[in-house]
């Protein structure tokens, strides 16, 4: 028997960092994992710890680098972090960071005040390799709904299909999207790449969730050169049409159902390069 | 052995309602609780049903009457609902009708797509006996924030108190709030109140959660007439800062960790009436 | 305007206590909430917390006491968390203490390791005000199903009915129940009361969830003298039959579709005294 | 621009078997999730569903398939979705059904009559491609907890290092493993491996829990010759001595304080072959 691949460290740091300018103070409110790879089989086969870094120290490490780095770009302090645990972990080969920015919006132009932000969770990963660094970033737990201009038709129909067929019906669903960058991006491009989800995601008739998916990930690609490739997972949440029809009322698609499962799940990939 | 106060309804029942006008969309996304009291004893004790509606006939009330209804207003429909139900159930003596309304904020000015908004879940209950009708609201799930202008000082110290006093830390709560009307309130009133919420939360030094839960409960009844009472549930998400001196670096109240659990809860109710 | 009732507290603290005996380790898990009444206004009117325990005093005083109590009785427990507030905080009037118990069941006969067990969470509430302590035990998160012997038949029909009678359907339930004792109980009571609630659930043909919950609180007042009065909320966790007629296959109650929501919900509360 | 690899299916599928024999009722409750792979891109890129099998369909078959498949086997009951979605849809070339099953436990001996079981979630993977079918089984939540015979010693000390070494502590986590099949497993199969790793977790002194998910894995497979390889993922959940020397009591690992976040991750996967 032999111990393949492994991997240890600390998930769900949560650490809020404040910037106290006048008149303005700016909140990263960010949930930070941490996993290292390298060859840590004397621990796992003998119960010699000696090449470990215990997970604690590196939940230390993620606050003490939060003081001293000014998380100006969540990938560069995800870089910062990579940097450390590369030299700190003995035995160490490859270090992966995964951090997720909850969203907060100021209160007006109050100094210190916010309220919860809209708009999806801000993922980055950072893995570092030898002198290599890769970077990824992304969103979760987007809510988009269209209240037409969605429809499902000329899909196969066989012995166990009963759906029927619709050119309006209601599209919503919770874009979990994941996108990398060729070297490390700016602060500002999470914020621009999102823009173009939403605008995508509403900017046609989509004949399916699978044609409005590629229609999203060949926006971001359009729009943004940085971006190599990305992946998108776009639950279907299900807006039934209620039959109306048995209290004698008509329901030209203004009252629905709204069901959490089943859902459809559709997913895909858009890179570039030929076709 | 007695039957006492008992009570039948269907619960999480969602609903989307679209009104279609051009160039503009409404949606209303809602989940509505029906809830009957009466005397529903024969059910109980003896197995017969007679009396008693079923719940999946208060599921199909719900989207009838979403469709029949305009829900220009959250309380005239839940106001439309427990009118239907106070007829339709025989022996039914009360009704009440929970809902919640999930946000949709839109997608700039688009016609029809929306992402989720922010700013909590609002609520309305609508309850009625007799001829009697009650309106309450109130709003779930409002994260707000405070990285400054926040103490605990002055608190009883004893044998048991380890806890150091402090001029400014982090004030982070989930509001939940529930206030009442003495008559149906207009559609833009729960807007209202919300910001006037939002404003008391911010425009001060708290010194306690207990200081601000009875500023904030104060300016809602100052500033809104129609409300005759509000109760505030506030838990204190405590922010902990985090002791870097064993690294050799300070914390001027910029690095913190994030906790979730133990959390303080602070609650009250204020209401009209001589101090 | 004027605050009236108000409280503040602890909750979710999550304490573990080992008892160690030779060949034993017994292991409480619980998760404690704690909360005071009493007249704390100068602090929420004009900022004087010189009245109030900081709320980490109260999470390290159920710590301190977890340590110096034997736990032997979640209630005893609670009692004694009741009576160190009601002296330690100036101007406490009343203490209540809500304890939950995480359910772990030994693996074999094993000294000292566990998995997590089953049959719901255990609740205890220990209320104190004056001289006088109450005692309320519960169940949350307990799933009970039975696979037939439920109906539901001869309920109202109207024009907006379309649920078919039925003498045969799954019912699924999540019993969250709530009873009060006369006096401090003995430990053991609780897992009889449990052990009752469950064969009532199963002990008859239950023509509707009213008539189940009926039978299964008188039972509990029946067969524990000790108990006044019980309190059960059952979701109806609908299991609709699938319809594979489309399909050229029967369905004779063997085939189902579990649903989370919508879902009935039946209350109802049983006490002693002349019906 | 070039659409990867892709996929969509139906997920959360919920449906429930009932199999009635006289006396005794056996229930299976499971949710179906199945993905399938192929060139779906005339879909993604031309709006032309004609390759597509609606995902509504998909649900109808996990329906339909559970009414005429005895399930008598998780892994056959998959591998009759794979076998019939390989042939219904077009353009397929992979088919993935994941299959969680929920426990249930008889209530004593009672024919029809079940509580919510325990010992983690199973689940089952069955992959069709061509005529190569894989296997993969696995649990889910499962809590377990050793109250002492676990350690943490002699791990790397550096600047950010904090923790103190214990030999006495306590062990808490969820197991989630995954583990493949040369061939598809008898049915008991997977009751064997979980006690074998419960045994596995229980039977040492744990210097790590790099060492305990070492041991577990190698259980397994030594144990097990139809499995091929095990991935186990253990998080740490911390249970902190409290300190109660601040009271003036001591804390011979009797109290701790339960923590959910952060907590540490261990990752390994153990397969067959020369060390």
């Amino acid at each position: 028997m032999a111990l393949a691949r492994h991997a240890y460290g600390k998930s769900e740091v949560r650490v809020v960092k404040i910037t106290r300018t006048p008149g303005r103070h700016v909140l990263r409110d960010l949930t930070v994992d941490v996993a290292l790879e390298g060859d840590f089989s004397a621990a796992h086969t003998s119960g010699d710890n000696s090449a470990l870094l215990a997970t604690d120290t590196m939940r230390n490490v993620v606050y003490a680098l939060a003081r001293t780095h000014p998380i100006d770009s969540l990938e560069s302090f995800g870089a910062a972090l990579v940097e450390h645990f590369l030299e700190a972990g003995p035995t160490v080969t490859r270090v992966r960071i995964d951090i997720a920015e909850h969203p907060w919006e100021r209160l007006g132009d109050h100094e210190h005040a916010f309220q919860r932000g809209h708009g999806g969770t801000r993922t980055a990963t950072v893995a570092g390799e030898g002198s290599a660094t890769t970077y990824e970033a992304g969103i979760d737990d987007l809510l988009v709904l269209k209240t037409t201009a969605s429809g499902w038709e000329g899909f196969v129909r066989d012995e166990h299909t009963t759906l029927p067929e619709t050119d309006d019906r209601i599209l919503a669903t919770i874009v979990c999207a994941r996108w990398s960058y060729a070297s490390a991006p700016e602060e500002p491009e999470w914020q621009a790449v999102r823009d173009t989800l939403l605008h995508a995601f509403a900017d046609h008739y989509s004949p399916s969730v699978q044609f409005t998916l590629n229609r999203m990930g060949e926006a971001v690609l359009e729009r943004h050169p940085g971006v190599e490739r990305i992946h998108l997972s776009l639950p279907n949440r299900h807006h039934l049409l209620f039959d109306l029809q048995r209290f004698g009322l008509d329901n030209p698609n203004l009252v629905f159902h709204a069901t959490t499962e089943p859902y459809g799940l559709i997913e895909g990939t858009i890179e570039r390069g030929a076709q």
